[in-house]
């Protein structure tokens, strides 16, 4: 079969054809029907210092996808062939203290597809049956492909309470826009949103936001604060990982609030502590994966009742073989979700 | 001022001519733009059991209202005359041991205007400057006169996380329709209501209802167990009372679940207790009153960013002097808010 | 090897030879070294109507003990023979919804070993690897033998707050008794147990009960009441499964508080919901099984930093062969653990 | 009466003659029996950058304290002439957004006795009446004395989990100490101290510290891990307000674990968000003043049921004129209360 592979411990990824992967007795062999890039994809393809620490060429990358059963191990019961799917791809151990604790998505011991192990950008990928999720006919075909990151929006939105209180979100890259639409979902009251690119705020807007506001700005945060009288907002929802971005953020963030971060930052940050958690009595979440299973869950109820319009995330499909044309588009950083196709079109 | 008071201990109730409430330098008077009659106000007046063991007469009686303040005691610094206001009728008392911790709304010595103290079926009420509440300009004024019961719903359905989740009502008065209305902002999933009154099971579509129900059908559990896939339902809000309601929906609720209830049977309940409860780890509240005064600061968000549409519930609007044609309406059992209107009509 | 089982559907047990259990790849087999008998074990003894319902013979009962493992499938690499190891005997599914949602101890499809699949009231007993919990070497042996039932009383207490708080267990048998020094443990306040039996009273003191109530007195309720100044105890640990223990065990609750049903009722149980849950807007919990694993690493902590004294609940040990003479003892209604040795003596 | 003034904004304090306060319907006067010095009074008398900007001279600061109710004022129900009392010396405004969400510990309006109003280092204090505790007749007179940080350890504790887990707290200065003994209490597991100053090291272990470090040696967090089995602790409690303390802390905390932040950074500070807290799923609260009143009602419960041995934690009394040789003890960085006795000496 092709794969798209990071062949050596530098810049860029190539097509290799490679066996299908063998597959064992708990495994399924997955037919990929369509796989998004991730930001972490690009710093894969453009080997930043993370990817150079972490990923061991050669290696199959990729995790986010889509697909259709084609082969079930012997002692598989909970799923079969024609079976229309995605998958969480981070594995957990199940005995490490995380796992113990009922924390598996910050399980000490993961293994990510994608990045540790050959992942979703080719034409199979073998995945453990116990991490396949089926994809509930009522939701769009195309939005299977990116319930990896929707996840990631789900659980930051859901780590607390969200109905009736007002939110910002910093950062409006995919998954910030999808962290709008999860937050107008579930009842949110206003929702502003911080972001410097002109067309991702003009996106977070269609997406639901009340006010968008460039973040560089000078006086971004006390337009925030004015616009809640003078309160601050009660949730933060960090997607951007950017160091002023985050100080902003706590500045909005009311006494008492709930700041949830997710997007990670390239270094070491710099936090007014006391004024910004600690005389604040703030509850500061690190969000990292979705909660194994019960993002999943709320996301696909969310998803299969039709409380989020997805659409304005999704820009071209190409064929796999496209995938430096995809990975060019998206380094120019305009927000936005590239499928790409292994085996043809989607219908 | 005219007001609408049981004199004696008996079924009925009359107008009478009192003094306008003197008020303390931490009080506020009320001119009271609009009453709404609750099913509370139909025990008084009909004068049952419970009544009879509560009420001491002379009483005015009523607690859901809106008004404008016509007069702020000495030491009020938080609201002035003009402001257009509604209140928590419910008086904590500071130091029982679930007022310190944390929990005012089962305060040991509560004292409930319209119930143990006159109430605002009246030209004026005098109430406490801490127990008002002021409505933000964006919300309708009616809606203002029932933001009492609203706090109910409110209360029950963010008791617990509710967004993506599947969610059963059983009962559909006037705070089961608000609760389907309040549980449909915030995220739900599937919602399902049970009701035994046809009318009120058109009102429950109409507020956002996925499925109606009428419990008295003898596969009535079975239904909703089919309509989750076998599951039964994530949520379980008792907004009836009624015994075998209760039951019903417990047999609806999925093994560790959420099982929230306002509903007040008339007498004891005889519950499975090992499989409905404990075989199910199932969780079980007790909603009473609202939140003081986090219900009262969702609430006003969901209502002011227009998340809720209670138009439905509003029926006639009658001088105080109609009292007697309101209530006999009411015993009718559509549900609907009656709002009584002591100082002429609302704008 | 020799095994206690119930051959037909009838009150009653024998020993049989029956094969070694053969294990699967992911399975290890266990030598048992002392097997705790718990009530369950004593009713499908006894046969009453549950067990009829249940169990389908020919069964292997038991499940509760401690032992060293003999053998390990294949794939097994989180142990190796020579641990001295318990277990889960629950066998969750992993794919119902209670188990998506991170509550795989209330499983829509759970299988318990002992009671649904051949248990440890045997030589050797097989459990899949993924159950087994290893034994810490601070831990005394034969502690290890009822860490099943302890779980309970951990989960049972550490299911709400409990540092602080004025706690009520109502039944003082084998795991309410666990339950008091577990509370003890976890810095309650004041701690308060009714309980029929004088003798279990008596164990109750010793385990670590402030003051101990006969529930058929008339004034237990109200002595409670005094002894909390009035208020009511914070938290309800219910341990009894009877009717009456539960309902005084409502009225001994303060509103607001939290209480945790872990007692069986052999019928179904009639509440004054009004008054002992919603007008006091209580939380009731059931409570079943363990939480997986927290339950686990909590109980392992406390019993391996020495903050739970066991030992007053331990009586006779026997082997496997006087079984009759064990549940012939432990009908007497005495509280107390009786260890079956299928192997001989334990160290 | 003689007070302890900070008559100009410069370092020092000195001994005048005032006026007994006036006090309001509403407010008590205490006459001080003994007087507690914190940290911050030990910044407001030398002067530094925080105290310059927040204290307005002249005031009579010190806000930790026992003593009698010498006089109530016309509308005080809740407490009488005689009555054995101390205090929350933070008075929440009740109308802000987090009073009104129920976190009046975070009031935004905030106004601290003995820092925004004359305080306690006096014979007399008047304080709001629903500002006072009265003491348990079991707890001794001197605890009493020192509620207010113990209260701000007991918060810090008991804001999640605690009970069989295992714990790093960082900084052994009197509230460090006092939270070794509070987690003790409430049935922590491990219990792991990092403190520079050997004999608060040696105070740290007679509190309960299974084991102490010296944060200066290298192999501090390495050691902890190897403490845990290469875990890291379940829940770390942050005393010190050192920057590098606050950084081996977080390294220390296992994945999913609890940080909560009490002690005070003189500056901003750096932290490895990404490793510490986003990929470690961690929850952070900042922790200020105490829950109120549930901080003051577990913390009376624990005291009056001995839990808590604080006695290694006092050293002089002295006469209020003295103040100057304690303040000197108290900067040799010795851990340790020194109580002021405006009154005489105490029984």
């Amino acid at each position: 079969m092709k794969a798209l592979r990071k062949m050596r411990p530098q810049q860029g990824a190539q097509i290799e054809s490679v066996p299908v992967p063998a597959y064992g007795p708990t495994d399924v062999l997955v037919r990929v029907r369509a796989a998004s890039i991730c930001g972490t994809d690009l710093h894969i393809y453009g080997w930043d210092r993370w990817s150079a620490s972490r990923i061991h060429p050669p290696l199959t990358f990729g995790h986010e996808f889509c697909g259709t059963l084609e082969k079930v191990g012997d002692e598989v019961t909970t799923a079969r062939p024609g079976d229309f799917v995605t998958a969480e791809m981070h594995l957990n151990c199940g005995h490490c203290r995380p796992c113990r604790m009922g924390q598996p998505h910050v399980c000490q011991n993961v293994k990510i597809l994608g990045i540790d192990a050959d992942g979703c950008f080719a034409e199979f990928v073998r995945i453990p049956a116990k991490n396949i999720w089926k994809v509930d006919p009522a939701i769009p075909e195309h939005y299977a492909a990116i319930m990896d990151p929707l996840g990631n929006a789900v659980h930051s939105v859901l780590a607390g309470e969200i109905a009736g209180l007002n939110v910002a979100v910093t950062g409006a890259g995919p998954i910030g826009l999808m962290t709008v639409a999860v937050a107008r979902a579930s009842g949110c009251a206003s929702l502003f949103v911080t972001e410097v690119n002109a067309h991702r705020r003009q996106l977070a807007k269609e997406m639901g936001a009340d006010q968008v506001f460039d973040p560089q700005q000078p006086d971004t945060v006390n337009r925030v604060l004015e616009a809640t009288g003078g309160d601050g907002v009660d949730v933060l929802l960090e997607m951007s990982g950017n160091p002023s971005a985050i100080q902003q953020g706590f500045r909005m963030l009311r006494p008492g609030g709930r700041a949830s971060l997710l997007g990670i930052p390239k270094d070491v940050v710099t936090l007014d502590l006391v004024n910004d958690v600690i005389f604040k009595g703030a509850t500061v979440q690190g969000i990292y994966g979705r909660r194994m299973f019960e993002t999943w869950v709320q996301m696909t109820e969310l998803l299969k009742h039709q409380k989020l319009n997805l659409e304005p995330l999704f820009r071209e499909r190409m064929p796999l073989e496209k995938f430096a044309d995809a990975f060019t588009l998206l380094e120019t950083g305009q927000a936005g979700k590239i499928l790409l196709l292994p085996n043809g079109a989607m219908k």
